[in-house]
């Protein structure tokens, strides 16, 4: 069986790791990797995830310099939107900008469902990846991803990142049955986007909802929890393990492991230990989640001994969360991060148990 | 006795309030309202910030127009910064922009102590104001504040705000004594600054630690509950209630509650219920805290009947929680908030009790 001794798998699953503690790094393939920089040269970032073949070399980047247990596909959580029309380009040093803010029930319109036959490239992409992660050591596992309901609606209904999210919210509150069928709408997008990945190849995947902390708990329970629920479904009866992720989310925790009658990885970000998320995750879903986390990206600037001992405090949390651990940081790896630090960050996880 | 009366000096000391819950905006004072941009055009935030007859101008403003139970002196966190001769700049769109960022120990050369002589021209704004708040009713307290020692070094390390901090985690962790000393030193800054007001009138003060929710819970109290203690410290002596505020710190609440033998006031944002803050603050604190907050400023954006219910959820946590509480938002008022929107809200929550 492909990948029956993936760590990283093991993990998510639930179980003790037998061999190690796996670890990867949200945006573990990007501006923080000479290589990448490199490779990505003269395209513009949303062009290069149109070429299957750059985007098979990027994503198998990290994995060849740091020998991280899973591949994340690269890609950007604007992507399946921009497959279903929308009209986005990311722009350097800002992020995501949409030419035509979401505004009212009309736009719904310029957002029309996603097939996946426009996913081609999509899963031309994942297949070539997965072939050649297949050929690194035991194999390699893939975890496809996509932006969550809520984190792409603030995209669209802001026109770009945003500090308050006060146009989103507004939306929520001023006319909720649009916030529901916008919801809805990415939510169909998304898990679409994650279907696809899987059924061309990716062994899990993770539901990214970057800005979901900006919520209290009664607004993300009535309003994107549904929603989320919906995206992580679409690949309910696909087998994979699924994380779903946010940052600043200590009071949602329970509510975003519950999704979906329950994920199977709970990403922790740096606020929460570990032990303490997955406490509070299994309260939510009714039985034991996995969790993933939690170094702080800032921590990569530290000194050694200091990042050292950090990663010795979530080792120690994320075993005595018991229920299944992948170490990662707490956000995205900085575009600033030394991958030299990244790689013994890495060494020493693995380390730790061997 | 004056103020006897004041329903928010009431609250803020833990009483129930005799006549009307207490309600009063962070940021009141500023671009929301039209009397505020004409009193300050043609001088920059900073300058106006020197003018004591225009201070006390744009403080009382908001006092006239809403008939909130509290003024707050109209200022800026890096008010004392400048004071202590610090380059900094306010810029449009952006925030506050430091000349020379805070980089080596050198650069506590460039920022001394400060002394309560450098603070004439707020010490002459607080007489002049609390001397026209003593006139309107039974009299209207001045709420003095400074920002902690952590926000405002976040600032002086990064150079302008920031959404991760990095530079500014790095430095706590790669030189903590470099890190320690520029927090005490701030610390004398931010204590002196809210010391001269109480001084000159004030009858309150807070602290504002905007940006500590980014920090988890040991190193907050590590490296820097001891100095927001300190900077409140420097007032312990005058008698009056002291608030501790930051957003994004349901983790840190208990430890916030904590500092300086325990705080009268305790800042809630809009992510955790009014009641649990009041709980994680007496656990920290070791005796009850009143609370302040929560309303989310987004619902300023809101249609009435649903920013209405969310009102009477504050309310009803509030005396739920049981140890005072004082309306507020769960963070500054937006420069596009409609001031109509607030007026109506300091109605709705005068009128729940009388």
């Amino acid at each position: 069986m492909p990948l029956e001794n993936s760590a990283y798998l093991h993990a998510a699953r639930g179980g003790t790791t037998p061999r190690r503690t796996p670890v990867w790094f949200m945006r573990q393939a990007g501006r923080s990797l000479p290589e990448y920089r490199e490779a990505r040269a003269g395209t513009t970032m949303l062009e290069s995830c149109r070429i299957p073949e750059l985007v098979a070399e990027i994503t198998l980047q990290p994995v060849r310099r740091y020998d991280v247990d899973a591949a994340v596909f690269y890609s950007d959580i604007v992507v399946p939107l921009e497959a279903a029309g929308v009209g986005v380009e990311i722009v350097a040093g800002t992020g995501p900008v949409i030419a035509e803010p979401f505004r009212t029930r009309a736009d719904l319109d310029r957002l029309p469902e996603l097939s996946l036959d426009a996913l081609q490239h999509v899963t031309d992409a994942v297949a070539l990846t997965t072939a050649q992660l297949a050929g690194i050591g035991d194999g390699v596992p893939l975890i496809g991803f996509a932006g969550a309901p809520f984190t792409l609606a603030s995209y669209l209904v802001e026109g770009g990142p945003s500090r308050d999210l006060l146009r989103t919210k507004a939306l929520m509150h001023a006319d909720p049955q649009l916030w529901h069928d916008l919801a809805a709408r990415l939510a169909q997008i998304a898990g679409t986007f994650l279907r696809a990945q899987v059924l061309a190849g990716a062994s899990a995947v993770q539901l990214f909802d970057s800005w979901v902390g900006a919520l209290p708990l009664a607004d993300y329970e009535r309003l994107v929890a549904p929603h989320s629920s919906a995206a992580l479904a679409a690949v309910s009866d696909l087998g994979v393990p699924r994380t779903h992720f946010g940052t600043g989310t200590g009071e949602l925790l329970g509510a975003m492991a519950a999704v979906d009658g329950g994920v199977d990885v709970l990403g922790v970000d740096f606020r929460v230990p570990l032990d303490v998320g997955a406490a509070r995750g299994a309260a939510g879903a009714g039985r034991p989640v996995a969790v993933q986390g939690n170094l702080d990206p800032a921590l990569l600037f530290a000194p050694w001994d200091v990042l050292r001992a950090d990663l010795h405090r979530i080792l120690a949390e994320g075993e005595r969360a018991g229920g299944g651990h992948v170490v990662n940081l707490g956000h995205g790896v900085p575009p600033t991060a030394d991958p030299a630090v990244l790689a013994r960050v890495v060494e020493e996880v693995h380390a730790w148990r061997s």
